[in-house]
């Protein structure tokens, strides 16, 4: 009988991934030592295949906790260990922009193809490759798309809006979203500064007493949806509201998107936030059991 | 030509060592992004020995940053790195103290065995095993003892001092300060309860009017050390200080060593902290110029 085993602080997604599989869950106890070490217990006998869940926002210590997680789940019994991230991280540094850099992308694919069998994400951040296997080489590395889920949810809260996504690269994504709730949509333009510095253009379209709902991969510091929000309302639009599957919310982004009148934000429950509303399991559990069979 | 790399909150240390093996030090460049990844940027060739130094006190984070750091110099031309990390994490959890637990020791140890070609650390703390690559599958995992440095230091502020070690398991250790100093010694009787409680046996000794000066391999949650101070002042001792190699200090640790009327605490360089008072960089230097030559 397979397990899914997931952290204590991803109870709820954890367990309702399991609950879309049907399978029983049980909780890995996790102890944080005031030097900063932390123990960790399963359950002392395993079955031989194995569903950890592990969203990997906020990375460092949850990949340490993976690796121990995982090395001794094999030790108790687990033979094919199924890692579910609905959040992955490190995808976005996919090559050395100055000689020298870390490549983190490669190494920690590398890094959770040694730890797992099978890893399924959710909207990895993939620029300069097309498939999740280039930078987690196993034969079961699946980017899933919650863009279908994205689109139906959106469908039952405001019919007629228009979709506007960030950049060019967002483009087949959004569209994807926008077929699936048959919504209008367009795309901006968009130039990154260094960290947190964008500029945004607007595409042509015709914005006064529209709705408008931005749709993106992540919120991170906000700067971008912030600073769209702002040209729509001077374009005339009646409310911007955002729609994302990972609500990372960097220190200050609240508050940012507060101030730019961003009206409603509905996330994926990836990374835990206030702002989650659409709940991943359906489409998890979906490819786990393609996986299971 | 070797080079010495260090990160750049460890400076001042990482440099003291290459200025003891006459070899250049070269910083790695750390950001850390606001979603809690990091970017590391190394000197973009590298010659093919490579001593890379990192303590590793609060470890998750360095544990991934010594993973892309390791990776990466291996791609920009590092055959060999001899990973020097002063203080070792997880050595604690030595086996499955209740089934289920994983042992952290064994799965950090051959985390750090596949990075670096050789390691070499200070007083790291071995319960049941007794040489480090037991715990640390190299050829050359080297676990050197502080003891000596400490003795010798200890000789020039305080030459008539009584040491007291915290258990009979540190006896050949607190042994080794005393001969190098030439001091009389004795160990407590220590038993533990949980991460913060302790109950001590002093051993009878002659204390009023000795100055004391407790001597251990860490200073943690510093309730042992507390504890032992309030007893040794009952008994009369004129004075308490400390000594010892690794200066953790749990939150909360310098008040109540404040509070026990501990008078002076020093620590080696191993964990950076303002008790730090003897330099390892000669008793490293000389370890890694064996495995050099």
């Amino acid at each position: 009988m397979t397990l899914v085993l997931g952290f204590p602080d991803e109870t709820a997604p954890a367990q309702r991934l399991a609950a879309a599989l049907q399978l029983d869950y049980a909780a890995i106890e996790a102890h944080r030592f005031p030097d900063g070490e932390s123990r960790l217990t399963l359950p002392p006998e395993l079955p031989p295949t194995v569903v950890l869940y592990r969203s990997l926002d906020h990375p460092d210590a949850k990949l340490v906790e993976l690796l121990l997680a995982t090395r001794t789940a094999r030790e108790l019994g687990a033979e094919r260990i199924i890692l579910i991230t609905p959040y992955l991280c490190y995808m976005r540094q996919d090559m050395a922009f100055h000689p020298g850099e870390a490549v983190s992308q490669r190494i920690i694919g590398h890094f959770l193809a040694d730890l797992a069998d099978a890893v399924i994400t959710v909207d990895a951040h993939l620029h300069r490759i097309t498939h999740l296997n280039q930078a987690i080489p196993l034969p079961q590395a699946r980017n899933l798309s919650a863009a279908p889920l994205l689109g139906e949810f959106l469908q039952k809260q405001s019919r007629d809006a228009l979709l506007l996504g960030p950049d060019e690269e967002s483009r087949q994504w959004v569209e994807q979203v926008a077929r699936a709730g048959d919504f209008d949509f367009g795309v901006a333009d968009k130039v990154r500064h260094g960290d947190r510095e964008v500029k945004i253009r607007l595409p042509e379209l015709d914005y006064p007493q529209r709705r408008v709902v931005l749709v993106d991969d992540m919120i991170s510091s906000g700067h971008t949806l912030a600073e769209t929000a702002g040209q729509l309302y001077r374009m005339g639009a009646s409310s911007v509201d955002a729609l994302c599957t990972h609500a990372l919310y960097d220190a200050g982004a609240t508050s940012l998107l507060d101030q730019a009148g961003i009206e409603t934000i509905w996330s994926c429950d990836s990374v835990q936030h206030s702002s989650n509303a659409i709940q991943l399991a359906p489409l998890l559990a979906e490819s786990v059991m393609e996986i299971l069979n």
